[in-house]
């Protein structure tokens, strides 16, 4: 059970509310995010629905037997919109285009991309700093140092900034210099770092971990959700399976399964996902019609100079005539979903 | 290396190509299709291109050094187009849409669903009359005489017929009946079966094993292929992986690599890749922008009272729906495809 | 639920019992096997046990709720023996070792196995004549040709022979020159091939799919016992996950599970398991202590210039360290055993 | 390729081994271990191996040419022993039994259970106090807490602990109370926390991810030991495939390849591996058999009623049992490892 607090609820009343659910025989947890409060009612009691709908203080009162409640359409049937300011949100009104290079490298290239980004109207850019590498001996990103040019460059153009996040150490540091916090493949079972990243109040894009199930994909949003953060994408970033004739498995069947399950928004990540720069934009615009609400592509002058995965890089070139066929295949898509209301 | 023959070319004049392939370090195999003569040569050696090209007999000299040398793009640049009759064909020119229900259950089935899709101008009909089943004790299909009323309703409609063959005994019976045969997932590698089909001059719609690599994939269709059938149809029809909220794992990733790598017709199975009618028509939409040439999906009057797969089954309703879609996105997809050349 | 049937029983008293199962509600099924009758009745129905229990002509009766009934432990507590003749038995009294090249290639290496394994007081060889092949370019076996000198040599030696069937219409060539039959990995759900084995007289060694689940592995066992055949060795190879470092992933899992679902005998392949000639020792003394009533060993005097499978095969000096451990493991083993009793 | 330095090797020596690497192309990590210092060259370059070895300070050199240089067995043929003190160690002496609950829960089960493992010679406590949970809403363990009870009884006993560590920030605290840091499979690539755990002088028992490859787990010990860290334990704890009848799929292929590419020693969890009680023990019996140098076993006295995980824990009286075996077998394993010598 999934309880919504009126925002005019008074301390008594809460503890009235949280009481009875517990005298029915609930585990409860009280959520606090920027905008609402919850009472979460876990493990299996019997009690009368009304009875919590008709006690003041309270909202809504909703069934959610599934163990993750707050991400679940099941309470609530809108899709969550994210509104990143200046104009920029994500949303089903517009499709969201991140792009940008894997690595932050330099600032001619921040430059570069920024500009190239400005011109064709994308307003998110993609870049790492700290890059998670399997061997230790690789470059593993320009940090903090890095962050502060990106982040200048991209805000006199308008232009939003995601970037990974390893450890919880980190946030601090760039919160200031960034617009959403990425969580990567590697850290989507980080607990802590999911909890910390639930009590700022940054978006945070998860992306799901090379084999975790939608289930699990679902629990690590609800980490963060449940620790008072409710401005979450999930990503779909491929899966590990038995066939290396690509990076990944870019797993598009999760899309419409997370687009029903979830009322958050859903980005794919082609670029990782399949990992050949040839295929990425037919991974993208199938995507898209698969329902994505955004994708993410990597990006670069020079794909094959990249410090990392150059292999998997649009040039801009390329990035330019990608753009134009996703428009139209989300014009068409939206015709669609119009179509079913 | 693969060398095309000329149709004029002499029993005398192939001896002295086989036997200088030989000499040069070649394993050599002479395959006979219903419209041409290739030598494929295996193995490694040292020789001149331009020696081969210039012999007599010889139309062309390719450097294929992959394993699946007759099905790959590097000696033909082309698409295969398949023609059907009656002014039925699979080709780049129209999207290929494939309906009907998983297994013929009764002639009113057939009518229905054949009066249907005669309506909505879709040309080829799948059904299943020796069906593949985990248990021994389930529903193994209706066999032959299930296939003859089949076969009936649809010409009288002017609508072909696709139906699985499931061992070498069936070909003959089938022969005459349907218009392609279907290899299924759980013979994707039985190659005794694709032996007999490559001696058939009827068109194989090969769909991929559930745990098969995109390399497997393209071996077995060389099998039919150096058999002597040119007409071969890949399908990707969803893989295995840990993640079971979907039936299988649709794995739209094979689409634009198989379409780089050979030169054969690349077809896509939502309805057994997902395995849940509500994300059915979502990945139908996906695989087309993905490049697939054709899509196969199961519908059904009542989807709940199907003898096998109902959960997967779209109604007619849903399927007029995704007719319309499909075309509409199909068509967006060709404008791009034009764009590029 | 699964009736044995008497011997005794007569026609009437058999359809008085499946009369009746049908009244109840079940699906029924006669399973004639050269042994004994069952019934088998599927699908849920209301009925009182004792009352089949007590009809004439039942031998006893069994709740067997799962799908795969016939193999399963739940109504033949004792494990089922496998007696192949001149003393030869597959037994949980000694551990079955059987070994022998990947592919029969001359007469002369039949000899020297052959001689090796009597030497060794190994009783089962194997040896493939029909060779699967991923490429139809590839040597595939010396056919019956082959398996005559292989059987002639074998039999003149007391050793049975353990060989692969490929399809149906060659059961009948291979019935007399071998002892046991062999499905492929590729060919664990080729339904008809296993139908058509369930309706001979000799044992079936029955690979499980690469990527076949432990369920799906039983119901292609229950498929040949259906038909009549109770002669049935399950077997591990390995199946096929994301891990590339090895051929196979050896899933040594699967042998105390079966072991417990099933009261079939339980071998273990680790030459195509793990794919790798110095692991394969290490793995078939693991797959003894995991429960394995016998391990198949590919071994030859030269494994450098094997005909397919060199990379994983075993030299004879290996194989005869490995006969000496196999046989101190198993008898710890044993001793475990009986301590359980 | 990797250089040894000599305890003796002045700054000066260093810097001169150290430039000529750079001049000869190579890129150069210094590497400082608590017992010796490295030098680490990746990348490609043309050197004369003679010319490094005979320069002032260096030890030894070897070609290493693999991504994951100090933790292979290229450099280093004898296994690594890991002393705990008191006379407990982690070698080819003995094999290396840990067990103990999935979560510690009570100062009364922290006193039952080391009184078992007393009595049972056992010398190795395992127990979580952080718990990595799929739900938010789940049991997260009793923190430090219950680490103190942990440590104090485990120490009046002389029993070495080993408890999971989850985030940078709990190294410290749990530094003086734990004797082995263990890293779980969430936490497999968390390339902070393993950098953090490099930089101490404690050893660390680094599970396998759940989807990592053994390269990628090798690499994952190489950030430890690139830190400084040489006391690495690797454990095998089931990887997630297609199938489900067990918990996870517990690789036992990875232990004989482990031992041969690395000197660090190779643990098997089968409690997490299979993740089914009654499977466990011949699971852990085949570890050995693989070649493990330890198991680690989850155990309670009312396994049914532990707080997590209960499903594969054995009682202590089946622990017991488990004990003799494993000893057993591990006896016969060494026989037959002292014959290859």
């Amino acid at each position: 059970m999934l309880i919504q607090i009126k925002n005019s609820c008074t301390e008594e009343e809460l503890e009235t509310i949280t009481g009875l659910a517990k005298e029915s025989g609930f585990k409860t947890s009280l959520v606090k995010t920027h905008n609402a409060r919850y009472i979460i009612c876990s493990g299996k009691a019997e009690f009368d629905l009304r009875h919590f709908g008709s006690l003041p203080g309270v909202k809504d009162v909703h069934m959610v037997e599934e163990d993750c409640k707050l991400v679940s359409r099941l309470w609530k049937v809108n899709e969550t919109e994210i509104d990143l300011g200046d104009g920029v949100a994500i949303s089903r009104k517009d499709l969201s285009i991140v792009m940008g290079p894997c690595s932050i490298e330099s600032e001619e290239q921040v430059i570069k991309i920024s500009d190239f980004l400005a011109e064709n109207g994308i307003k998110i850019m993609r870049g790492g700093i700290f890059k998670p590498r399997s061997s230790p001996y690789s470059f593993r990103g320009m940090g903090i140092e890095g962050l502060k040019f990106f982040s200048r460059h991209c805000r006199a153009r308008g232009i939003k900034i995601v970037s990974e996040v390893m450890q919880v150490s980190q946030i601090d540091a760039m919160y200031d210099l960034v617009d959403i916090f990425q969580v990567g493949t590697r850290n989507a079972q980080n607990f802590n770092l999911l909890d910390a990243l639930g009590r700022t109040d940054k978006p945070v894009l998860l992306k799901r971990g090379m084999s975790s199930t939608i289930q699990e994909l679902l629990a690590s949003a609800e980490y963060i959700f449940s620790n008072g953060n409710e401005r979450i994408i999930l990503c779909e970033r491929g899966i590990r399976t038995f066939e290396k004739a690509y990076r990944n498995t870019l797993d598009l069947n999760a899309i419409p399964l997370l687009k029903e399950k979830s009322h958050l928004p859903v980005f794919s990540d082609p670029s990782h996902g399949v990992g050949i720069r040839q295929y990425v934009e037919s991974m993208a615009l199938a995507s898209v019609m698969a329902g994505a609400d955004g994708v993410m592509i990597e990006i670069g002058e020079i794909p094959e100079r990249a410090a990392s995965d150059g292999q998997q890089t649009l040039s801009l070139t390329e990035a330019k005539q990608a753009i134009m066929k996703l428009r139209k295949t989300y014009s068409l898509k939206k015709d669609f979903l119009f179509l079913e209301q």
